[in-house]
């Protein structure tokens, strides 16, 4: 997507031939900055800080990272090493183990000698096909919007998204954002509503900012906000990306999409979830068994933007003294769920809704 | 209720004859402030601007707005006039209406020579009764979590509750969080989780700093958190208050009261609300026609705070550039209210629970 009418990706090799350069995510949508990751260390970080964040970008970053523990040491201990540590920087999101199995099962039975090339040219590989993978959800996605678009006629389609699954959170195009793309650059009139998507407001902070950079029409909303506008008859959609969807349909994806999907159902509004494939865990078969990761209390109790003068501040927001908690995600039943867009088309949220797209797992 | 061991109420008779004192609920909870109202402007600022805020102290403020008019001027126009400039100030609380009501009718047959300590004397009356009311809606509470409590056996008491409806939105005491006050007095183990309450916050900053200040354990969840906690089993019971409920028993709240019910219900979690019978509008028969409130948006775009330093500071937070829409309240409907608590006992959520407490109206 463009910046300023430069096309980037989220990620992307750097000329040194080794490293690679990413969006440091944690500076937007204050600053525009990039980063350059050179080493495992760095590329741990990036994803545990959230320099990166984002199901399949947590994924391709991490392939990355196993390239850069490959050129230091080709071992297989090395590389069992790399693995693990870069499993261990975030629990929920499948993907990161779904692309460090598959940078694994790739470089074990090369020789040592060219497992950095070929991790690199793998991790390479990963990004090119997050982008085609993204680009067919969208085009999945569209002839959804076109129908209920169609069958709203007048007035621009209404959508609901939750907290930031757009080219950010990907190597392109997004997930949930990508039809959405799609569908402005054909000319259906669309307004989406923007879950702040607290607390680390990726709503606010990172949707807003793609649609805005692309001209799409949005409105910021506290997540409070979401039930009163689908009772108001406000919202005709609603779509949002995920971190683990397990086989019989359950949805994990950032705190609060639960809440969401009860307030859809309640208003009879679709509840759609995008993903790539690479987001279902095939192993297990219920949400409750998804490890929902805790993050720190100081993401409740503080904020961070920009003072008059245009440079950063975190500011203290919460009563002194007052502890917090701050679990990252939340399980969305299949129930809740209208259906799934993937790169190989929708189906309904339920186990053979999957296997159906997905016979071959 | 008791900061540092003085006892508050939140607004209170200046030693003038004429004035009266407020806390600053703006400032809260990084400064505690009192402010000085003297006239009818002071009083319909410190609602509109949310110095005071919460249904039962609007109501309060208000009627000492009224009594400030009528020093000035005691004429029938006068009081028309501050009528209708006050119930002008926010829209969703009926007990802003109750209140103007109940003193235009008490002041309306009085001499004019006498109408300014009529007055006065009437407002202070609505303050010592509300303290009242809300000391016999925490007992009718307290008997309800007694018997949760004891149901549960070991462990604490896990209760959630949304925004504030403490002792800061009440002249003393609260609604929802007067039978937390009583049971934590008499030994029964808590825990509440606060709702942050965006926009603004009055979970993170007056309730938290209201249950602080008391010794109740508790924790700041983001909004988005609370279905999470439901379905983990970390939640046996919702309390919250209330703006306006209907005659049928719809519950207008603050913005994202919807959300916790219907996760509340999903797994079957009582919801209950506490309120005074002065926050029942009788004349509306469906929530869909309560008015609700649309704020300005740089509530979700800017946040204050605290820095290192300990100064106020104000940072935007969003995309630069993108719009914000910023519904105060939505509606809960009925069905998802376990029961009402008020001064006269519980009742189910509905028409005839109300009438059956409230024969008389």
């Amino acid at each position: 997507m463009k910046i300023k009418d430069t096309h980037y990706r989220t990620i992307w090799p750097h000329e040194d031939g080794t490293s690679v350069e990413i969006i440091d995510q944690t500076q937007l949508p204050h600053l525009f900055v990039t980063a350059k990751l050179s080493n495992i260390d760095h590329a741990a970080a990036a994803i545990r800080t959230m320099m990166v964040r984002g199901a399949p970008l947590i994924g391709a970053t991490a392939a990355y990272g196993i390239a850069f523990a490959m050129r230091e040491d080709a071992s297989d201990q090395a590389l069992d090493a790399a693995h693990d540590t870069l499993l261990a920087t975030r629990p929920t999101a499948v993907n990161l183990r779904w692309a460090l199995s598959r940078m694994r099962d790739a470089l074990r039975n090369r020789p040592r000698s060219n497992r950095a090339d070929a991790a690199r040219a793998e991790a390479a590989l990963i990004c090119d096909e997050d982008v085609e993978t993204c680009r067919k959800i969208g085009e999945h996605g569209l002839k959804i919007f076109r129908e209920v678009s169609a069958k709203k006629g007048k007035g621009p389609l209404n959508i609901l998204t939750h907290c930031n699954a757009g080219w950010l959170a990907c190597v392109d195009w997004g997930t949930a954002l990508a039809p959405i793309y799609m569908a402005h650059d054909e000319g259906i009139e669309l307004h989406i509503w923007v879950d702040e998507t607290r607390p680390r407001n990726q709503g606010a902070s990172l949707t807003a900012y793609e649609l805005g950079s692309h001209g799409v029409p949005h409105a910021i909303i506290a997540d409070n906000a979401g039930g009163h506008f689908m009772r108001e008859g406000a919202v005709d959609f609603c779509i949002v990306g995920t971190d683990r969807v397990t086989a019989n349909g359950d949805v994990a994806n950032k705190i609060g999409t639960y809440l969401k999907a009860l307030a859809a159902k309640d208003n009879d509004i679709p509840f759609y979830v995008a993903l790539p494939s690479s987001t279902i865990d095939w192993t297990l078969n219920s949400g409750d068994a998804i490890p929902i990761e805790e993050r720190a209390a100081d993401e409740v109790t503080k904020m961070t933007g920009r003072l008059a003068d245009g440079t950063l501040a975190s500011v203290e927001i919460s009563a002194p003294g007052s502890p917090a908690a701050n679990p990252g995600f939340d399980v969305t039943p299949a129930r809740l769920v209208t259906g799934f867009i993937t790169e190989r088309g929708y189906c309904a949220a339920n186990a053979q809704g999957l296997r159906g797209l997905f016979p071959e797992e």
